[in-house]
This record gives C-alpha cells, structure tokens and sequence, in this order.
C-alpha cells in the first residue's frame, strides 16, 4: 500500500517536472502569503527575470519586486482592509498570473490571480461551513430568440429536502459578462450561502442568465469552442434582451418550485444588466416586486426614442410611471461616486423625482467596480421577500 | 445609446489598461493560432525577454520560440491530431500561462492553457450544438463520515421534461483530483452530450464524487479557502471511502429519478479512482452492473492483508468471487502499455484469471494521463445499460 502511494506521487512529481528541472530542484514558494496583521508578501522564483512587477486593484499603479539570493522577488503589501483581490506579476514586460496561485478569474479577456482578506466585508465571500445551495448549469430554449441557452441557478440548501414554494431573483451581469460572472467575479454563491445562513436573507432561488442574446453560452463552454472573447457581442442592448425575458421566467416556473406571482420574483442587475432590469421591470411592470440598479446603465438622454429600432426603450416615462402605479416593493439605485455612469444616474433619479417615482437611492464611493457590485448585493438581498 | 456603448467600452479598456501601458498601446495577440493544417502557432509578446520555450503535452521537450523585431516570440509546432492539448511558456525561467488564452485548466497545482484540435476524438471534447445535459454542483450529507460534502452531478438532456427513471454512473477521479477532475480535465460533460446525442450511448445520470474523504470539496469551493491544493491528502485509499460509499448512492437514490438497482448502475474510476471502484464493487456486489477500471492502482500484491487497518481491503481473493458470482454485465479494465501502473494490472489480470473471474480487457499505449482516460470513458460508456 505505501509502496503504491509513493509510486503514485512519483508519478504526479514527474508529470510536472518534465518541462522544467529547475522548478522541481528549487524549493515550493508560496505566495500569496497573508500575514496576522493583513499584510500581504507575493512572490516569484525568477532568477534569470530582468524586472518583476506587481498589479493589483489595491495598488495605484505597479510597484517593483525586489530580487534575493536565491533568485526570488518579492514585495508585501501595506496593511490591506478585507476584500476579495485580485492582481498580476509583470515579468520582464508580460503581465502574468502568479505561477504559484492556482485561484484565479476570468474577467472578459484578463485572467488575475485571487486571494481574500477576511475578518471584514469579505467574510460575505469566503466558503464557510454553512449549509450550502445548489449551483446548476442549466440549458433552456429561448422560443424568442429560437436558441438553446445557458444559464446559471442557485437553489438554497434545504431546498431538495422540502416541498416549499421559493421567490426568485433574476440576476444580470454587465457588458462583457455572461452567466459565469456573478458567481465567479461577484461571489453571488457565496454571499447567499453566507446570508441566508445567518438568517438575514430569506431562502430564495437566484436565476443568473446570459445577457447577450447573440451567446448561447459563456466563453468555452458554447459551440464557439475557445474562441476568444468578445467585450461588446452584437445585439447589446437593443431591446432582444428585454424582449426575450418572459422565456427564462417561463422556464423558471415550469422547472422549480417558484412563487409563480410578482410578489415572489426581483431583479437586479449591475451596468448593463441594470439597463436590463430597468427596462424589463417597466416592460412588464406586474413581473416584479423587487428592483435592483446596481451602476446601472441608465442614460434617458442618450436612448431618444427611435435611437433603436426596439419598441421596448420607446414611451419611458409612460411605462415608469405605469410601473410605479403598480407599486413595486422596492426600486433600489445603487452607484459610486467615482463611477463614469455617476452622472446619467443623477439625472435618472431627476426624472423619476420628476415623474414622482418612489425608489430608494444608495451611494457608495468608488467607481464601476465588482467590489462595489457584490457589496450592492449584500445590501439588496436582505430588502427582498 | 451609441455614447453609453463607446462609454462602457472605454472603461473596460481603462480597467485593463492600469497596470501596462505597453499592453495598451500594441495590438493585440492571438494566440494559440489554429492553422488549417492543423498546424498551431503559439504567440508570446515580450520585447524585453531574454529566452522563450514552449512546453506541452504534444511536446517531447520544451522548444525555443523566435524573437520577430517587434518583439512578438513565436514557434510554430508540427501538424498536430486531434486531441485536447495543454502547453505553457516558460518566460525567462518562469512557467506561465499564455496570456492570450483564457482557457486553462488545473490539474493539483499546476495551471496549463488550453487548445483543441478537431476531426477527429477531440470531437467528443467540444461543445457542439446539441442538446445539452445539466450540470449540478451538489452537496450532501454523508452520515457514515459525519460532513456535508460536494459533488459534480450530470443529468441528460430531456431529464427535466419527462418523469422516466435512469440509470447513474459512478465516475471517480484519481489521487490529486476531486469532484471538478472529470469534467474539467475528463471532458465528461462534453463526452456524456455528445455520444448520447449520437444514440451511442443511452442517456444517464453521472455522479461524479470527491474521493478524498478528508475534503468536503475541491480547492477553492470548501473552507479551507484558497489554500494550496495538495497531492496526496490524509485517508487516502485507506477504506473510507469505499465504506462510506453507500451515502453517495443513497443520497442519489433519494434525489434523482434513478433505477435504484444494481441493472441500473455502473461505476468506473481512473488510477485511486479504479481502485475505488475495484474496491466498491467487489465490497457491495449487488450494487453495481458494470466495472470500469481506468488505469487502476490494483496493486493486489502490494496490499497484503492487514497492512491499512481496513476490512475492506481484507479476503480480496474470496470478496471477488462473490462479486463474480453475482454475475456483473461488464468488468472493463482498461490500461496503457507505458503506465507506472501496467505490470500491476497485468498481476491483478492474472490472478482473476486463477480465480476464474470474468472481464473485458482493453490495452493501449501512453501511460498515465488524461488523454487514455477521456478515451476509455468513450468506450466504455456504450458498453454500459
């Protein structure tokens, strides 16, 4: 018995050293390391390496790694707040992930590498021992749009073991996502394990689709095979999108145990996917009780009626006000300061003070960022059902 | 409409652009290039590199790229077959992936890039327009080891549309993978779509289990957070698992609309996996109709009894008897000329010929790698229900 694990770890040692003996003779280097007080040391084995850089999205702008003996570069961090990182090594000019740091995401054509500070905000973002939902990848028909789709859904832990009814959250990515995106870049799983475990949120399906019509799926995993992506798809935001919602709602309730009713059903989306919510809440005012706009594309003065050929974006005020006569429980408009979008959100809120719209209104510094996007999140679901 | 799609486009090329202006300001690589031929060339931008190699599975070494004046690095390889491949460049001493590709997968702690050639078996490995199964990431409880565990289940298209029951197949990873192993680097989910879209292969449940009893779940999805992954874990191959076996098969039973008998299930693992499975099987002999052992780790003179404190690695000889005698539909041993594991399987082939135990034997050549086990699930699979 021993003898055979030793052979199988042999076998996995050599499968890895056939490209490269100087890594295997080398000692393992482990980075990130995050120290007791928060610290960060990252860490790269190059000895032949020129120059060796650091990017992050808690760094203003590239900071040098400094070389040692053996040939490892290395720099820790000042004393980082929780959250949930991502960053890159720039060797000798070539933005790398960090090759000893297998956790990493995709965010359209950038792969980063991850790591989490916790002990604050980004407790919400870890894994945690909590009884935990469901994740389905799931393929529907879109009758619309004549085509086979993807989408993500969550299903709360508990809910194979009963009979009960669950609200649904429909849940949009921005531009250049796709229905990977809130469990992946937003931690959404995560957030509603954590949340409906502690009590603060009500058990509930979360629906996460594809936003671009044009896609049948995420990058690699549609007959595109591993084509690479594409930020802006055709079809984006000209109202198919919008026009096409009712089939994913149908499926929803034909498959899983929903509340089938407007009470039972809210949306939320962020940049894009909150252009999205904005214009399917007021499409079709009696689907939703519950709105969410996190930095949400909503820019009235630049969608003048007949910009695009989709009745959808036509009769905006009419349609608002008709959904606001229906009173949704909740039109929540979320978005930073520091956001390009800061602006057209301003005037949205002044048309609909305008109109006499209710909605609740939350601002946060910063700018388009997912950090921003999950922490709307963690706000919004405890308002809903 | 038009400002807001130039106004989003410019953020996301601003958010990338932070850390490397150079990046910014040259156009864009492509790379892997998939020629015609079927020739592939592969594409690193990095003027202030000193050296370049590319290293990979279609690769008996690693070869130097070529530097052109712009600094682009390339090497174009030999007409490649079809197959799904993995490579990495190494960068002045450093393994990285390529950052033109986003597709990359992980294997314990190694992260490779990813292409595909098609025409010929990699065919089973792409996502083609077919009907699509689901993909299920579950988590259940295992009395037996007192934890609440994840696992990958697949269920065939048409599965939600009707009320029929089918048959599951127990798909098991080998030491250093987890529940994530056989669809990401097996290509399960592709595999399953593609040969039951075929009507080569009837349509069924697959369970794809973590086989190391001492996670709840693959890196990065359990509490452990995003610690290292680790080869060899503790109570590996020690009897747990196969005694807590049955938790699985009950839970599933319980969940999914199955044929809850031993006509209606098959179980098949590679290398720890076959082993898994060799012990399983012959441990519940009226549990499972078909046996798949993949490259097994059926090292039957190495494990003498008494030498794990386990009763099931106990009367090996008289256990398999027994399970013979139950008469199972397949016992399928598959296994390459070049495995570490070959000259085991040939003792353990020879020894189930002393004792008159019947099985379908399938050699071919390579070794210990992904390649024969993706192609031993695509023979095995219609051979089963």
């Amino acid at each position: 018995m021993k003898h055979l694990l030793i052979c199988l770890t042999c076998i996995f040692y050599l499968s890895n050293i056939s490209a490269q003996q100087a890594i295997w003779e080398s000692k393992e280097i482990l980075s990130p390391v995050i120290h007791e007080d928060n610290r960060v040391t990252f860490s790269l084995r190059a000895p032949d390496a020129t120059n060796v850089q650091l990017t992050g999205d808690f760094l203003t702008s590239p900071v040098s790694l400094v070389k040692d003996r053996e040939g490892i570069w290395s720099y820790t961090s000042e004393i980082l707040p929780s959250e949930l990182y991502s960053y890159s090594f720039i060797l000798d000019g070539v933005k790398i992930t960090d090759p000893a740091n297998v956790y990493s995401v995709r965010d359209v054509t950038s792969v980063m590498s991850l790591f989490l500070i916790d002990g604050g905000v980004a407790d919400l973002y870890k894994v945690t021992d909590v009884p935990h939902g469901t994740v389905i990848k799931q393929w529907y028909n879109s009758p619309t749009l004549n085509k086979e789709r993807r989408m993500t859904i969550y299903t709360p832990a508990g809910y194979d073991a009963n009979k009960e009814k669950y609200p649904v959250l429909y849940l949009l990515h921005g531009m250049g996502g796709d229905e990977q995106a809130w469990s992946d870049l937003g931690r959404a799983i995560e957030i509603l394990d954590n949340m409906i475990a502690s009590g603060k949120v009500k058990p509930m399906i979360v629906v996460m689709p594809n936003g671009n019509v044009s896609q049948s799926a995420a990058p690699g995993y549609s007959s595109n095979g591993f084509k690479r992506p594409i930020f802006m798809l055709p079809h984006t935001m000209d109202g198919l999108m919008e026009s096409s919602f009712p089939d994913i709602v149908d499926y929803i309730d034909a498959h899983y145990r929903t509340i089938p009713t407007k009470e039972g059903r809210a949306i939320a989306g962020l940049s894009m996917g909150g252009f999205h919510s904005l214009h399917i809440s007021k499409e079709y005012p009696d689907m939703f009780n519950y709105i969410g706009l996190f930095s949400a594309a909503i820019m009235p003065d630049v969608i003048p009626e007949g910009d695009v050929n989709a009745p959808i974006y036509a009769n905006m005020d009419a349609k608002l006000k008709k959904q606001n006569q229906q009173k949704p429980a909740l039109y929540w408009i979320a978005i930073g300061t520091d956001d390009f979008l800061y602006k057209s959100n301003v005037e949205y809120r002044k048309k609909l003070d305008e109109l006499n719209i209710d909605y609740v209104y939350y601002e946060s510094g910063e700018g388009h960022i997912w950090k921003n996007w999950r922490i709307y999140l963690s706000m919004f679901l405890p308002k809903i059902f």
